[in-house]
């Protein structure tokens, strides 16, 4: 058992049979919302009132300590003074109670003060092995136990299911509380995190994943800080089928601070996050309103077939408004097949053409068998995998005949194996009876267009994710050629231009031939057996920017121009770097066709080595046009970093050009990201700079290769 | 009087003394309702059934025909079928009638048959300078005149004020009819369209823009029919401090079929449509969630006197949310003022930082006195233009302390000249306290931080279109030198490379300098005279692409090889285009320097002449990085062109480069926009390709011109 396995079961958190709720009385409407709603919710464990003042709190015997309680106790729940908490943890440690929520605030979060009693809160806690959610927690619930140690009252209106909410802010899982209820969300457990002093979002999810209770996991955090148990648990919810959505704050500069006020935590930098989750089967949103679509559909939704929608609107210009938003979300609205046309003529006034989205007004919605007989169609067409529609929604009446066609759609949902969705066309607050159909039959209800279609795209994603997930599941393999190159790494300091590309070509990443020449003879020579034309490059340690210092010459055709070159470069890069000692210059062939590309690594302090590429020039230079992911790279996550590039099209061939190895790029950078796995740590960062991508076929070759202890972001 | 401008009046239709209700009958669901709408919203006018079988409706005396109301009547309104409706349009003509309504559909939307019937409508509203609106209209409604035409119940609900709403579909209507509702916007006028036969959406924008009654103009629309009229109502607006939000559809391929589906109209290039509404001020909005907050933003804010926002937050996380979506958006946050810091530290908990956003947890909600004095901060900094906050909203009980700080807030806001504006974290259902709260103080309450920061830059950028307005009224100029191009112009036809420059420079365009050859000796004499090096192009109106054809060398460095050069040229242009006249040969001087950027001129079949610029290359060919507005451009309109292109790094000087002439290539453009406007209808496109831009300071030159008859897209 390692040092921390005790943090992996969370049962006696989660699903206590017994609660300590310490500082319990009739005044503190805290504690007195906390009784009320396990009463409500019908919580079947013991339930232990602590308070010295008093004999009987609530209608329960009261007792003075934890200490005093008869039998054993799986957690305890506490809001008094931070300045009194610590001898009660103590007491709490000393009784073996397993677990326990501490609400108080006033620690980290706050003050240098509040660290120094939230370090010794931790002392305590790890000594006993006692998973203590917070401080500065909301709580934590579970709704299939009739568990809620958190005050709010929305908890008592939610119902039993497989939604799991961790956050770190109570303040924001309220909200996704509220969401809850308005969607009628089922719930398993709702998280707090609070300071994470000592349970963190990565041990909650972990438990929350192996729970059989989980479908779905929503995350709001603002960093992780333990990514590695993190991105284990991610893996298994992956292997269940069980998605997890991520609200990660603090993206700007802006929320950075904001973040960094509320937690302390380390924000990392944000593109890696967004590398993370692509590459894990994340499904990160921006926003609340993001999260709470995601989350609707992903925990009522079906597995996807495909990824064809279909939409039945009840007004024209409507399809109009569903074309425009599915578009830019990127979703394929294909057309009807040939057979539902005909199907649908027969019942269809001649005022409406058949098409998708398909304009269904609302006096059809009055006529059950022909709406249902549209629907249906549209399940059958073999053109569609998805069936959206939207329902016109009286507000001040329950209307009848809406309310059938609900009941119908919810049959015909039953009998499908295609996913069904139920649209709204704006934000507007819903009726009272719309709730209720929607808890009743549970079909995913996606309010607004745009984010209907974001969230279906968010899920198609998702699919996309799982198969290829499955395929690739082998590939992640290690260093082609660990021994050889492992010389070189161990002696990681300055390494030259030279040395660099020894390792790249250890790891099966094609270089440029080239040689070291120590005389000007020797150049000649050297020239001579490479062929003309070539390039020459000062070699020193002590000069990284070749360039600058004069240390380049390119296009050399004959032996006159490398002699004369030769001299030349010398002279030039001594008056520019008297100090620098220089090892001989390098005779490379010089490469004349193919694409300069950039690729490079440089280390995340949560996530390790990231890898970076971008097309060479003013696409990495005016436009910031790069793409990156965590190593190791599978080729599928290589290709989408490739596809990714804004100027993937120069890639592909342009103005009659031939296309680029796209395919050998991904191979190079698979291999690159294996090097960047084994390199170690005083390897800040690696530039391949250029790496030239050939015709289709033809491969990639690394011309330029700088190994480099310091990050330059570090700077 | 022109022949339309019957048309400008339309208080007959929207403000109608009298209404003629044709096909009243208690057994009628639609006019039975439009009944109870006028009855319950007051109206003070005349209200006279139109039956033939019955004595009585309503409680009024019924009318077999129009023609037996014994005075003159204002307005009709119908919803009888279609096959039946011209003899009684023609009897309401006959009865002069000035304006009506119908609701019928089956027209021009629906078949052939419904066309021709459209067609002979419109000749006898024509004919009688009748106002109609529709077919297929879902009615209008003034709320100032208690007049409802629509027989939607929710008229009823919603107060007289200062939003007028126009809108091509009758069911979108409604959903706007609904958020005026949730939010309760006071509403002036509400007009479904339907498919514009008689009156369109810019006769409506025209005489809406001019009534005292409208603050704020929302446009729903797939097109604009007449849109020279559309953009004087629009400059009226901008004259008036009106804004207008225009949410227009079929952006996407699929949402074109789905809007011609609709109405017939033509659908122009999106690209067009955004560059219109960012030369005019107008609020362009993608879906309906973004209209409903731009209005509720733009109906109820308060003239901005700056950008700068800070926001009050009842919790830690929030703030990275806050933080986060307003970065996204692109609005400011800065610090809060050093008085702002010390004034709040006395009375804030050390537990929290001050800073912006500022995090104040509810528990000070409830300490009133507290939380008026952090609002009344923040509004006195000098830092701040505009103050955001987020109460928090408890669903479901009225609570008392939230209410008595939304009065404060109120209080507070009544006293400032910034804006105040209230926030939500999520697009949940509002209680119905919370909507009383927001009828009660107008206080602008936005819907989710995303949208909401989206609405408030909206509203900033509408004021810079405003303040700039003002700025370059009289900018908008004609041509430099009309007479001198006009023969030119009309000359148009196969314009040679040679005269379309001579056009430019007309304009004032810098062109290279350059002459025809009509020899070798010729060339070898001009060549000398301009300075090597120099530049051949052939001239031949046959060939629009010289480079494909052989017909153009560049960098020619001395006598020898412009001789060799020359001979050489017409033996390959004669080879490649046998049948090509060959006018001679362009001698031109080699520019080295500068960027090359395309410019260029291509017609819209709505906006006329659209000029387009992008920077040569990749820029344009992989990325389709250009920028558009409609002629006649003026500076500012240049300037933001250029500053909106993904490439404007590169212009700015990169890696040490030095700037270009921005300012140049700004007054180019404007030039090169005259020119356009000048141009006649037969030139349908002109490239000039590449306009080299020099260091700033040193303008531009156009290297090559191309004017053609056929718009490159219309093959």
């Amino acid at each position: 058992m390692s040092e921390t396995d005790w943090k992996s079961d969370l049962a006696s958190l989660l699903d206590p049979r017994s609660i300590a709720l310490i500082g319990a009385s009739e005044n503190s409407a805290w504690s007195r919302a906390l009784a009320e709603n396990l009463r409500e919710l019908g919580y079947s464990g013991k339930l232990y009132p602590i308070n010295p003042k008093r004999q009987e709190v609530f209608g329960l015997p009261c007792y003075p300590s934890v200490i005093d309680i008869p039998g054993p106790v799986d957690a305890f729940v506490i809001a008094i003074s931070r300045d009194l908490i610590l001898p009660v943890v103590q007491e709490c440690a000393r009784k073996e109670i397993r677990s326990g929520v501490i609400i108080s605030a006033g620690f980290a979060e706050a003050s240098e003060e509040g660290k120094a009693i939230q370090r010794r809160l931790v002392a305590i806690a790890v000594e006993a092995k006692m998973r203590v959610c917070g401080p500065n927690s909301f709580g934590v619930a579970n709704l299939h136990r009739g568990v809620s140690l958190i005050s709010s009252s929305e908890v008592r209106y939610l119902r039993p299911g497989g939604v799991s909410l961790v956050f770190q802010s109570g303040g924001l899982l309220n909200a996704a509380l509220l969401a809850a209820w308005d969607r009628s969300w089922g719930i398993n457990c709702a998280v707090s995190c609070g300071n994470e002093a000592v349970l963190n979002v990565a041990d909650y999810a972990d438990y929350l994943i192996r729970d059989e209770n989980t479908r779905v996991l929503g995350i709001l955090t603002e960093g992780f800080r333990d990514p590695e148990k993190f991105l284990r648990a991610a893996k298994r919810a992956a292997e269940l089928r069980k998605p997890i959505i991520v609200l990660k704050l603090g993206r700007s500069e802006k929320g950075k601070h904001a973040a960094e006020a509320h937690t302390g935590t380390l924000v990392g930098a944000d593109a890696v996050y967004s590398a993370v989750c692509k590459q894990h089967g994340l499904t990160r949103v921006a926003d609340l309103d993001e999260f709470i679509e995601a989350v609707e559909l992903f925990s009522k939704a079906k597995t996807l077939r495909g990824r064809r929608v279909g939409v039945i609107v009840p007004s024209g210009a409507e399809c109009g408004l569903v074309a425009d938003t599915a578009e830019d979300a990127g979703i394929e609205l294909p057309e009807l097949s040939g057979a539902t046309v005909e199907r649908l003529s027969s019942s269809k006034s001649d005022y409406l053409s058949i098409r998708n989205p398909l304009n269904a007004p609302e006096r059809y919605v009055r006529r059950g068998e022909v709406f249902k007989h549209w629907i249906q169609a549209l399940v059958d067409d073999d053109n569609l995998d998805v069936v959206g529609l939207r329902l016109p929604l009286p507000r001040r009446r329950e209307d009848e005949d809406v309310i059938a066609r609900f009941s119908d759609l919810a049959e015909i949902a039953r009998r499908t194996e295609k996913l069904i969705v139920l649209f709204s066309r704006a934000s507007i607050s819903l009726p009272e009876y719309w709730r209720k159909l929607l808890a009743e039959h549970q079909i995913p209800f996606l309010l607004e267009y745009r984010r209907g279609f974001r969230a279906l795209r968010a899920l198609i994603d998702y699919e996309r994710f799982l198969s290829r997930a499955r395929e690739a599941s082998d590939e992640r393999g290690g260093a082609l050629d660990r021994e050889k190159s492992a010389g070189w790494l161990a002696a990681a300091g300055k390494l030259t231009e030279r040395q660099g590309k020894e390792i790249l070509a250890a790891y099966g990443i094609p270089v440029t031939r080239e040689a070291l020449a120590r005389s000007e003879e020797d150049a000649a020579g050297l020239a001579k057996s490479l062929g003309y034309p070539v390039v020459l490059k000062v070699e020193s340690t002590g000069i990284a920017h070749k360039t600058e210092a004069g240390g380049v010459k390119i296009d050399i055709r004959d032996e006159a121009a490398l002699r004369r070159g030769y001299r030349e470069m010398l002279r030039d890069v001594q008056a520019h770097r008297p100090q620098a000692v220089i090892a001989g210059v390098l005779v490379q062939e010089m490469i004349r066709h193919g694409k300069e590309m950039i690729v490079g690594m440089s280390r995340d302090a949560q996530f390790g080595p990231v890898i970076v590429v971008g097309i060479g020039g003013i696409f990495v230079e005016a436009l910031r046009d790069v793409a990156m992911r965590v190593a190791p790279l599978t080729k599928g996550d290589a290709l989408d970093m490739i596809g990714e590039l804004k100027g993937y099209r120069l890639l592909e061939g342009m103005r009659g050009e031939p296309a680029s190895d796209i395919d050998g790029l991904a191979e190079a950078l698979c291999r690159f990201s294996r090097l960047a796995m084994d390199a170690p740590d005083e390897i800040r960062a690696i530039d391949v700079n250029p790496l030239v991508v050939f015709e289709k076929g033809r491969g990639v070759v690394a011309l330029d290769c700088l190994m480099a202890r310091k990050d330059p972001r570090e700077d």
